[in-house]
């Protein structure tokens, strides 16, 4: 598929999807292209974990019972250490995970798979501790989000965007189009 | 090209550009890439300023002479709207803002361009007040970054990546790929 049609294709699926079962090759291609975002200083203080069924997701949902991760036949969950930055220095770890969680959305598409950029059940401290536990990740790393990622059930909703010319200038702000 | 090859490719070139002029239009459908780009509750409050050519850049210099911006015939600077998030509500703008440029950077290889993502010019509050001005920004936006787009003068230097295995687990932390 085109790279502009993958980028229009791309939404973030909220309901339901199918139990079809997502190959690992195809959760290790969406997650190399995670892993190849642009990153800040090459600190590449990403990790991911690939949850390719419903068993880890299950356990994952008793902690936060969210809708699009209570379907998914599988999932990435994104992490950042969060000891690799000098603490003298700027921390890029929410732009890193940003970039690939955003590159991934792509990837998703790229290979037929919906998906949804789940940060909010993990907002609240403890909510994020307990997921933590069940991945069973060090104290150190950072767990961001879970991207679920499978096969719509039915047609998603999409989200109406505002039109091109209101979010864009020329040149310098509110600028319009040069001729 | 392929979806998995244009990631492949992408990388931030820090390096000169030719002065090849960028048309209009391949800026546009790179912008387009940013807008469309996962945002947290679909709030839309990036803003992008196409610089199409380097007469607005050269007086982005003087404020912060940063190597890749020197010599790019293009640009595109991203900003925020910092008043349309609710005080009460979680503030996505350095997500939406890092998705939509790590989306942008791929979008620019798709059309045979390089880019990179140049926020550090912008950490000092006076400097991103300055830029700002040259690019007659209101207050309320936030300049996060400006990505210069162009032809890479001679062959860019990319960055050594860690193995796929050692940033990757299955099923939960440091657990290896199951047979």
């Amino acid at each position: 598929m085109d790279f502009f049609e993958i980028v229009k294709q791309r939404y973030s699926h909220k309901e339901k999807f199918l139990a079809d079962f997502v190959p690992l090759e195809d959760l290790e291609k969406i997650a190399e292209v995670g892993l190849l975002a642009p990153n800040g200083v090459n600190r590449q203080l990403i990790h991911l974990i690939i949850l390719p069924n419903r068993d880890v997701l299950d356990l994952l949902c008793k902690v936060s019972p969210t809708s699009g991760l209570e379907t998914a036949p599988a999932a990435i969950a994104i992490l950042t250490d969060t000891t690799i930055t000098p603490t003298d220095r700027v921390n890029f770890e929410k732009e890193d995970y940003s970039a690939a969680l955003g590159n991934m959305s792509l990837a998703a598409v790229a290979l037929g798979y919906v998906s949804v950029w789940l940060d909010s059940p993990y907002f609240d401290p403890q909510k994020e501790q307990q997921a933590k536990e069940v991945l069973q990740v060090p104290e150190k790393y950072k767990l961001w989000a879970v991207m679920p990622i499978g096969k719509p059930d039915g047609e998603g909703s999409r989200r109406e965007k505002l039109p091109f010319s209101q979010r864009v200038s020329y040149n310098v702000f509110s600028m319009e189009r040069p001729e």
